[in-house]
């Protein structure tokens, strides 16, 4: 125990970070502390914060250390729209994307019934308030195409249906400079189903 | 500033990690605050202490929270045998790898005098005093075989060469399992000027 416990438990709590294992954690800690000593303080003083004060904003369920998140919380979003996703990263990767100014809800997850993850775990009752509310018109879902992904978007649309408003899915094809012959067939099919109109009459 | 800021602050912090870029950091913050905050939490305890209370053994400069590590205070370990190595990490592998049971010597780095880093640095005085102690009766040398770990090593050597004392270095040539073929020349050239010889008089 005694002499080698403070490293060793270093380099053991350094792999609760993913794809972190033995060599890299061992790694990180000896860097840290022959190196960087600032580093890590300033690390351990931050994520202790964040781990004690980062929650769930009260609105749309993504991570915030505020009651509200600043997305949420700011008026000039277009409470008109609202885009369901599973996860905060997702957020994230929207707004770093898209110049969408509507509002979002995090599921935090996907149905999966067999993991013990139903309709209470993504806070669709919440989410149903929030629908019945009647200030939403657009309801946009980008849930991921897996298999519960596309569940949970079902149940989603479903939850809509009782009210006025129009629901959307984000298009799901060929990423863009994607190469036919390298795209799984499964994205192949599902683009070539769901081709759209250029030229020529509706119906 | 307000909402964003302690989540982005903890993805800036973890990017003192080596390795960490603004992905892979960011993956680590969601990952500790959406699925292991217990984790986090005791990270970010054993990183402060780790970075307040590890420092380097007076004996043999290695990292520990003690004044002499675990190593230098065993009575089991021999003090007739030194090891002059460059790193903690060093100290590590030679100890998982190797059943050498004398003690080790962390220099801390390798004589590189355009980045700074001289006799001086790498407590070479510290090692002159230990040698003139007179209880080392071998003197391993196991720094790298790059330009400036050779050069570390021929000075450690000079210093040896006032005291009664055997200097060795460990063997460089074609790792075990090694094909040829596809060992570096480099590798290979001092293997083959290292032979050694099996059979027959020796000179």
């Amino acid at each position: 125990m005694s002499e080698a416990s403070l490293l060793q438990q270093l380099i053991e709590s350094l792999r609760c970070l993913p794809g972190v294992g033995p060599k890299s954690a061992t790694r990180m800690a000896f860097h840290i502390l022959e190196h960087d000593r600032d580093g890590g303080r300033r690390l351990a003083g931050v994520l202790e914060q964040a781990v004690a004060r980062i929650g769930h904003c009260s609105q749309c369920r993504t991570l915030t250390e505020h009651e509200t998140c600043r997305l949420c919380a700011n008026p000039q979003r277009d409470a008109g729209q609202l885009c369901v996703v599973e996860n905060p990263t997702d957020v994230m990767a929207l707004e770093q994307a898209t110049g969408y100014s509507g509002l979002y809800f995090v599921l935090g997850g996907r149905l999966s019934p067999l993991d013990g993850v139903g309709p209470r775990e993504l806070g669709m009752e919440q989410l149903r308030e929030c629908l019945a509310g009647g200030t939403v018109k657009e309801l946009i879902l980008a849930t991921t195409t897996t298999v519960e992904g596309e569940a949970t978007a079902h149940y989603v649309a479903e939850l809509a249906g009782g009210y006025a408003m129009q629901v959307t899915r984000i298009a799901h094809g060929v990423p863009l400079g994607g190469e036919l012959e390298y795209v799984d067939s499964g994205t192949l099919a599902h683009a070539f189903a769901g081709r759209q109109r250029l030229i020529g009459d509706e119906r």
